[in-house]
């Protein structure tokens, strides 16, 4: 179960111990990036399990990032970093951060860190996609009902009549039974 | 904002900086535990913010503590331990740890742990929250359904007056239209 990992830093130096406990411990650095380079991109393509930010001095460009890869394709983001005004803290909080690490490159205290964040992280993925399902489920039953409903007023059919025309229609198409709902919704005017 | 923490010790002098570093910060211990005295218990009395658990050398316990914390009234909880040995690391994040930091004490290292622990930790919780809310309407929605269908084929009413019914029920009993549906098709068999 090793991870692949993604380091951002500015100086190849510091983050050696980083590296060097990271491969101990079974996981790859699929990329090293230095600050400034298209982070957004880079995740994209080399799709890491987590991110590891080690700035001595992150700036907002690192906030910046930290926020678009938050938006577009969460990770897990570890922020090692000796800046410890808490204005920035807070930010980097906001920005989604999964672990903020002052001064803590200590060889013993890397491991920990990744593991829970990971482990946090993918808690909560395993929640936002079911919160997506839930969500979905509850949105097509209401097209599906409103689509029973325009069908049986329209063509006068019965609820079941109505329920087995969408149903039909959805396996003709090859799509899910409120997707086809939500389509013919959307055409009502034009019916 | 200062947070209502909860500490547990095994050791006063050693969790000294903890507690003052986290007054500095302006957040309050509302309760100070030794290892072994019933979390729970305190837990449900002072309902901290956040439970900081600092022990040198935690065992069995310690997790199964965390665990029915975790399952009974979830509190974002951070240990600060000396145990390095990766298995008590993988159960402690099973566990539902929110950071595990070794050797972390140092002053500066404490508050940005967290914040970051509380923020995930209030992230995670608004997330599942708002998971029972969408499966609680999706669960309502289908009882509504087929409530509405038994009292059509059961009394000969159209949809709408089904709807209404139930509708009528519920602000009778003062009661969600779900749960009235739910009641109305457990006694299906009664009626």
């Amino acid at each position: 179960m090793g991870l692949k990992v993604m380091l951002v830093d500015r100086d190849a130096e510091r983050s050696a111990v980083l590296e060097q406990t990271l491969k101990e411990a079974g996981h790859r650095i699929v990329a090293k990036l230095r600050e400034g380079e298209d982070l957004a991109a880079q995740v994209q393509r080399h799709q890491p399990d987590i991110i590891i930010i080690d700035m001595e001095d992150p700036g907002r460009d690192t906030l910046e990032h930290m926020r678009e890869i938050g938006r577009d394709q969460p990770k897990p983001i570890i922020l090692f970093s000796d800046r410890r005004d808490s204005d920035y803290i807070q930010q980097a909080v906001q920005a989604g951060v999964s672990a903020y690490v002052v001064d803590g490159l200590a060889r013993e205290r890397i491991m920990p860190i990744v593991e829970v964040a990971v482990a946090r992280f993918r808690e909560l993925q395993a929640l936002r996609d079911e919160l997506v399902e839930a969500k979905t489920q509850l949105a097509d039953r209401k097209a599906i009902d409103q689509a029973k409903g325009l069908l049986m007023q329209r063509k006068g059919l019965t609820e079941a009549q109505a329920y087995q025309l969408l149903r039909k229609t959805a396996m003709d198409r090859n799509a899910r039974i409120g997707e086809v709902a939500r389509l013919l919704l959307s055409l009502e005017n034009v019916l």
